[in-house]
């Protein structure tokens, strides 16, 4: 008999209260025997991720290992202790007024309901790294499987709840829904803490709305992508058409441009020779394998509507073997600013649009015209001309990262990365999906005054060796 | 001619876009200065805040030395630089995919609205810690004065442009808005970034919500008060009554019972004797001046309505010299539990519930029944034959702080301090608006991937002294 909603999020909220005090070393030993559990599983899933995402042997079977890294790195981070952000004050009656013994640390929200990916059915997926991080810092998960790749995530889920149970997690601490229904209730129940999402802007923003209209409303924590605008200088363009050319083709094709890092706009001070280049180079493009027919069809559809924006020219197709074309077009700096909301539109899948701004200003113009996004870059050369200051300014307005003479896809996923950014790239720019810091999306501080040791949790009494790295009274 | 809101926070944003890049001892100058401009004028401001607050001169005058104190503490965790989260992962091509540079540390939010509070004219007003976490963070303020006390408000906000102008300060860096509607247009403007409200659960989320139906959401950061239930074990009832009896009465009219930790509801094992003890020292209780004329008739109101719960009985009033009673009110677990919501009102002002459980049983279901508060807290004997550790998790699970064998009210501004928790008690239970981490709120991440060291802020480059505490490759 299938379990109702409501008992399983009961359940996964009996399951939090559990392993809440649970020593961050039981909690790595629990990440780490997940990733050992999918490494080892690795041949039988890549074969059915690859039926359902057509992606081929060699992304999936990388993307596992990285899936399994991300799980490692949670697990690094939790040993770490800093998430914990352990702060004492001692009590000094010699202050007006005389303080009181206050110590903090944080604590785990709950119950977290991850909506994964469909483009990563590994890293953004069941086992993916918001998953990681939730379970890194001490929640229950409940994982909304995402219609694109049902059989593999139940694969995972299956994997993964199994190796949490060998080292002693409780019924219910890793659990799985399916269906789209069960998405919103999720997010609408009493018992959930949080919400992790990764996603298209339109879905993304529906559940943020009922996050928020709540009784109790909850932390919504949306990854929504982003344009990721690239900025070419005139020197470097001129210098170096080829190599961008060559790059920017790469970075838009990779995955078949379905990543959220995707750099959908090049701007470009003076762009005729990178789109002379362009244009051989797509033609000769190799054919892209969407995820499904439905991303087939909305590629195409938001393809199309934009190459009607006025003024937008196609530089160039491949040949469409594949699923669809790889398509790159043109459109002069002050038709794209003209254009205003409509130009600016999220294509997933192989297409691209190169701005070309006839002078310096034009640029600093375009790039005012873009609101929040994952990622944006400057390409220039070693003693560049141009004055690369303003445009910067404006970049870090609107960017969780940006990249300098690299293309933004391919994450690395570290402690210094920040994958998220002003909105719409992220519902909450405070926060990364990715790296080790994403786990502080599902902690929140507690502060405990006047306790007597033997209450307080081991890692707030004076012979804690977290004191070591703690703040005390001010200090570091 | 009076300024347009749109030009006031168009030229808030430009004055932010200019202190972007100050370094963090120009903003502790700037913090400093405003401090030093606040005590210097004590004299003059707490008359007038008297007048339009019913406060005493002695509370006031503290409170001022209060201001100053936060807004030095939020100068010294400027100064203490933990704030940028400076985290660097230098490039290594021996991984798989190899690693790019990555240097990532936090940045300013944009323009900061800050709603004041009503019950502390100075230290959660106009230069209060919301607008001293929000310099602190980079940001321009634009200050909803609070219509409780217009007059010390415009003084201190001519006060403190004054001596931020002195240091620097662009014009419109630091600005006071006053009527309600330019409130909400102040949550609605597409150039604010964030808000922090210091109020009501009913003004705070009807803010809230504005500010996530925005086309571009910001986060919202609402300090809403909290019931703040403090649990008294039966050894503690009958081993010190009159004591518990005399903390109860002396914080639930500290300041006339108009603070955000007032505990409003004293849960307690065997009340008899407390309550003989409140019937006889609540009615030798001082006469209570509240702030004014409108909270007056909100506190009655309110008193009355709670009076009215089946099975509540007062346990005894003071004279009501002032402007209002002093009403301490008793009912039995059981009636309290069947009253549902009914009872567990917000009493802003002098007045508070005492529960009386028959059993232990009847303790943890009480403490099952609140939600998110403040603070809550546990008053017990050492060797306590009550088990501590079932109440001691349900507290944890809805408090922002938890208080042993002392009384909430009376926050110490400290890095431990945490003033915040769970819904209603914030609208984001992620932070503290009290304490140095309160700057936190208004920052963000932002990675830079493979930039030249000359285009690095100077605290991401290679011969920073930041770096020396930086996490450098995952080491601290």
């Amino acid at each position: 008999m299938a379990m109702t909603l409501d008992n399983q999020i009961q359940q996964a909220h009996n399951a939090w209260l559990q392993i809440r005090n649970w020593s961050p070393q039981q909690i790595s030993t629990m990440l780490n025997a997940i990733a050992d559990a999918l490494d080892l599983a690795k041949g039988e899933l890549v074969p059915v991720a690859m039926e359902e995402t057509n992606l081929p042997e060699a992304r999936l079977t990388g993307e596992v290992g990285r899936t399994s890294g991300q799980l490692r790195l949670m697990a690094r981070a939790v040993q770490d202790r800093t998430y914990l952000d352990i702060t004492i004050d001692h009590a000094d009656s010699s202050l007006t007024p005389p303080r009181p013994d206050l110590r903090m640390k944080t604590t785990s929200l709950g119950v977290v309901g991850v909506f994964g990916a469909s483009n990563f059915p590994f890293a953004f997926g069941v086992a993916g790294g918001d998953t990681a991080s939730a379970i890194a810092a001490g929640c229950a998960v409940i994982i909304k499987v995402n219609p694109g790749h049902p059989r593999v995530s139940r694969m995972v889920g299956t994997i993964m709840i199994n190796a949490a149970k060998n080292v002693g997690a409780p019924d219910g601490l890793i659990s799985l829904v399916e269906d789209f229904d069960a998405g919103i209730a999720l997010v609408e129940h009493p018992l959930t803490a949080a919400i992790a999402f990764t996603g298209s802007t339109h879905g993304g923003r529906a559940l943020f709305d009922a996050a928020c209209r709540r009784e109790i409303p909850i932390p919504f924590y949306g990854e929504l992508g982003g344009l990721n605008p690239i900025f070419v200088t005139r020197a470097m363009a001129s210098q170096q058409a080829k190599e961008t050319a060559e790059g920017f083709l790469a970075s838009i094709t990779m995955g078949a441009g379905q990543f959220c890092t995707k750099p959908g706009f090049l701007i470009v001070e003076g762009a005729d020779e990178i789109n002379a280049q362009l244009a051989t180079l797509v033609s000769a493009a190799p054919g892209q394998k969407l995820l499904n027919s439905k991303i087939v069809e909305l590629h195409d559809k938001n393809r199309d509507e934009i190459s009607q924006v006025p003024g937008m020219n196609l530089v160039a197709q491949n040949s469409g073997e594949g699923d669809t074309y790889v398509s790159v077009f043109t459109i002069s700096a002050s038709d794209f600013l003209k254009a205003g909301a409509s130009a600016k539109r999220e294509v997933f899948g192989p297409t691209a649009v190169v701005v070309n701004c006839e002078n310096s200003e034009e640029l600093i113009d375009v790039a005012r015209s873009f609101s929040g996004t994952l990622a944006s870059g400057i390409h220039a050369t070693d003693n560049d001309p141009t004055e690369i200051g303003p445009l910067l300014s404006i970049l870090e307005n609107i960017s969780g990262r940006i990249v300098w003479n690299q293309w933004p896809t391919g994450l690395a996923v570290t402690w210094a990365m920040h994958h998220g950014g002003p909105y719409p790239a992220s519902t909450n720019s405070l926060f990364t999906s990715v790296g080790a810091k994403a786990l502080l999306r599902f902690r929140r501080p507690i502060a405990y005054q006047n306790f007597p040791q033997r209450y307080l949790d081991s890692v707030l009494r004076d012979d804690a060796p977290e004191l070591k790295s703690a703040r005390i009274n001010g200090e570091l």
